[in-house]
């Protein structure tokens, strides 16, 4: 099995399951809150590519490498999809983003407030998924598995607090940074493993050792998407080159650089132009953010690795695991 | 007993556990995401008067009314009052609110992208908040209570979903004023009072006319409100003379006037000014509208008192809560 046909067995389940769980946002016989549900995930829309479900997958990947099906696993693989949009339509608000996935934001093209009021819903919707777990396991397991979402959605909103205020703050240290990422990014990959093994009623051990694999990979995908964001090849990665510098993103290279208060630092504090942007890109590696970059998307790797052997996943689902694991760290886009 | 009593008995230990779960979105030292919760609430701000929180007083009052006490339903109690709060946050965002209890609201203090995102954790809260009852009650009971809750979650945004769009509407039908007020206010006085039943672990019947008597209470409080909104003395309601006419809200008088297509209507369609809303409010109520929302509110009246006829409501706080009803339903303010 590889991770192209793992998915190929699944999604089909996990996309249908999402639309019916989205579907119960109708009002009477009034579509108009589910149709900004359906934008927002790009259904019924001519030339649009469905997500890739990394999250969902990681969940089903868990769940059958402890030696449980994964159909067991759904509700909570469409929850987990459907917190992360949620997210995104608040995120894109607060980021006043006009684009995704090269559409207009929901809030560009149904207004803010009825966008807020969708990502509401979502939200709703993501509990009433979770909910349905007992369908399958036990109420213990169950409500463990909705503490486990709401400390992880609790998790996520201190993340993005922390990153929406680190836009203003000049001073913003590497271990604030590290704290939003945790917050922002990690957590929820985290949850997707750690959710895996308590619907497969896995002994606590395993538990902790499935959540420590899912925050040090979700870590470690994040260091190494800072690093494409500064030196990524702009062919491979879609964006334009060094545009984290271009947008003075807050990333972990710029941060060391920064803390270094050398020419980097100095030239950041000027403007950062199209034109200036790649003598900073090249002054910010000289001073060494690249190889500290690199160094610590390494260690975390390697961290992601050891918890991986410590969970004991099995079977043909372990090797689509860190099929998926490989995919995510080692991407070039 | 009465509701002063009441409440004097079961406030204190209200606040000091809502305060105590707002206390979990500190980040590490950082108490900035929660500052801004704090601030919402009014906590440590001099002048500040403390809600009413009359949804948690519905519910404790339910909960003992079912000969349950009131502290194992703490957990509930607080998760309601967490989530009527991050709804209040995002919809001023939604309605552009300046002003809420005499002071700025929380995204014109702290920025919409950090007020939208505190309302996400309060959000976040209050499903912590409610999963604490499986300390007191059965994991079975816990998932019940969290069944309702997440479905009061999405009628809210439902409701709110059909209140901003009212607003660009030329045409609004009645009916889909009955839709709207059930999901934007009856819902969650409904899960109040049902949620109360469920706790105290009541048969079927009782939990459904508990849940009964909230909604046409909630509903009868609407109507009733919507009446006070143009034909309620400012003096006594601290809003301006037919304040709903100005800010022409689809109200149910006002819905009902259109409806008539006669003078009111071709007035409404026109400029209303502080000059002329004594006028169109005269009008409207010669069009029968005062009379018809009054009917409506008794009606509504007349089904909550059934309804908690059949409740069975015993003791001290069954008296207590009718003192509740009453005073929610009779209002000058």
């Amino acid at each position: 099995m590889t991770l192209t046909s793992f998915s190929q067995m699944v999604l089909p389940s996990l996309e249908a399951d999402i639309q019916k769980v989205v579907a119960t946002s109708t009002i009477g016989n009034d579509q108009s809150l589910t149709d900004i549900l359906a934008y927002h995930f790009g259904w019924n829309i001519k030339g649009s590519q469905p997500g890739k479900r990394i999250r969902p997958l990681l969940l089903l990947l868990a769940t059958e490498s402890c030696g449980e099906s994964w159909q067991e696993a759904i509700p909570a693989a469409s929850a987990i999809e459907l917190l992360h949009n949620f997210s995104l339509i608040h995120d894109d608000i607060e980021d006043k983003s006009d684009t995704r996935r090269g559409r207009r934001t929901a809030w560009k093209e149904y207004t803010l407030p009825l966008a807020l009021n969708a990502g509401d819903s979502m939200y709703s919707l993501a509990y009433i998924s979770m909910e349905r777990l007992s369908q399958f396991k036990s109420e213990e397991t169950t409500l463990q598995s909705l503490r486990i979402f709401s400390q992880t959605c609790l998790n996520l909103t201190k993340g993005q607090h922390l990153d929406i205020s680190f836009e203003d703050q000049d001073q913003v240290s590497i271990a604030q940074y590290w704290q939003m990422i945790q917050g922002k990014t990690a957590a929820l990959i985290a949850s997707c493993t750690q959710l895996g093994a308590v619907i497969a009623e896995s002994d606590p051990t395993t538990q902790e050792a499935y959540r420590q694999f899912g925050l040090n990979l979700g870590l470690a995908f994040q260091v190494h998407d800072d690093l494409l964001g500064i030196w990524g090849d702009p062919e491979v990665t879609g964006k334009s080159a060094a545009s984290d510098l271009l947008t003075r993103k807050k990333s972990l290279p710029i941060l060391f650089g920064l803390e270094q208060n050398q020419d980097f630092a100095a030239l950041w504090r000027k403007e950062i132009t199209p034109d200036n942007v790649k003598q900073l890109a090249a002054t910010l590696r000289e001073e060494g953010a690249f190889d500290y970059t690199q160094k610590q998307a390494a260690l975390l790797t390697e961290k992601a690795r050891n918890y991986f052997q410590e969970t004991g996943a099995q079977g043909e689902a372990a090797a689509v695991l860190e099929e998926l694991m490989n995919l995510l760290i080692k991407r070039k886009h």
